[in-house]
């Protein structure tokens, strides 16, 4: 399906209090434990969700509506977290997650936007042209994402644990496809 | 790590929740939307979720610990939802999930396993001699594998609408592994 601006709030709304529900006051061998080396815990997930909240999404669309294709999205950094979720707990960053997304959707909301709108174009550093529609959608689909690299890395933690039924668990053989 | 049976409560005790959060409400072209011909929709995913407290999870721990290896499982019914969803709405089904999860982790506690208890074998009808520790991990696992499932689901639902942005989206590039 296209994109449809309230079905994608609509999903981006309820994100942070599925992480909420299933995260806080989680055992820490769930919430802090990797896939091995170079990976991410959902800790450190839920760290790279409020660094999008704060530079990616909304600055970006802000750009396209603002500036068009003249001026390229600044690249995302994907490892800003390790550096700002340091000495935060994970409750604290539920909360940061949960009042920065709200912030962004009352924003997203109040710019009204029409059809004309989300058809228009900015300039990704490495993707090229991309339209609103598209930035809004992968907004969506990157939480989505993410719930999905939760799932795995905390299935992860049980590899061992589920003995010869981990043959029928699609989540332990999942690799993350070289992306989350 | 092993499996810990408190820290397979508290993931249990969480996944209703978690998904009540993420889907209620939610449109149904997120909701009720499939990956293609013989997939499921989250819709379908909750009402299997929904068999497995009926029939899989309790019920063999309680084969386990009356019977050993001398019964073997009855085999899981894998599209019993289908049938047994037909006519419900999702909010009936995430009421339904979180009343049966509810009875059986109260359930569970009751039994006060201790770690003999959960050293007992069983046998599973295709994959041989399991253990309950092995069958309780499963539980928890079988539950983050489904919600890798609809996270899954739902981003199908958008991989047209992200454009170029779909290379960078790793739950797009999941085709669930020949399981969920």
């Amino acid at each position: 399906m296209e994109q449809n601006l309230s079905h994608t709030i609509s999903l981006l709304s309820r994100t942070p209090a599925a992480l909420n529900a299933l995260l806080r006051d989680l055992p820490d061998s769930w919430t802090h434990q990797d896939e091995g080396e170079n990976t991410w815990t959902a800790f450190d997930i839920v760290g790279h969700l409020i660094h999008g909240e704060r530079t990616d999404w909304m600055p970006r669309a802000k750009i396209i509506l603002q500036s068009g294709q003249t001026q390229p999205f600044p690249p995302f950094d994907r490892l800003a977290q390790i550096r700002e979720s340091q000495g935060k707990s994970l409750p604290q960053l539920l909360d940061q997650f949960a009042s920065l997304r709200a912030e962004n959707l009352q924003e997203l909301r109040a710019l009204n936007l029409r059809q004309e709108d989300l058809a228009q174009r900015g300039r990704h550093p490495t993707l090229g042209v991309v339209t609103l529609s598209q930035l809004l959608a992968t907004w969506a689909a990157h939480d989505l994402t993410h719930l999905h690299q939760i799932s795995r890395v905390m299935a992860h933690q049980y590899r061992d644990a589920v003995g010869p039924w981990g043959a029928y668990l699609g989540v332990l053989q999942c690799a993350g496809h070289g992306s989350p």
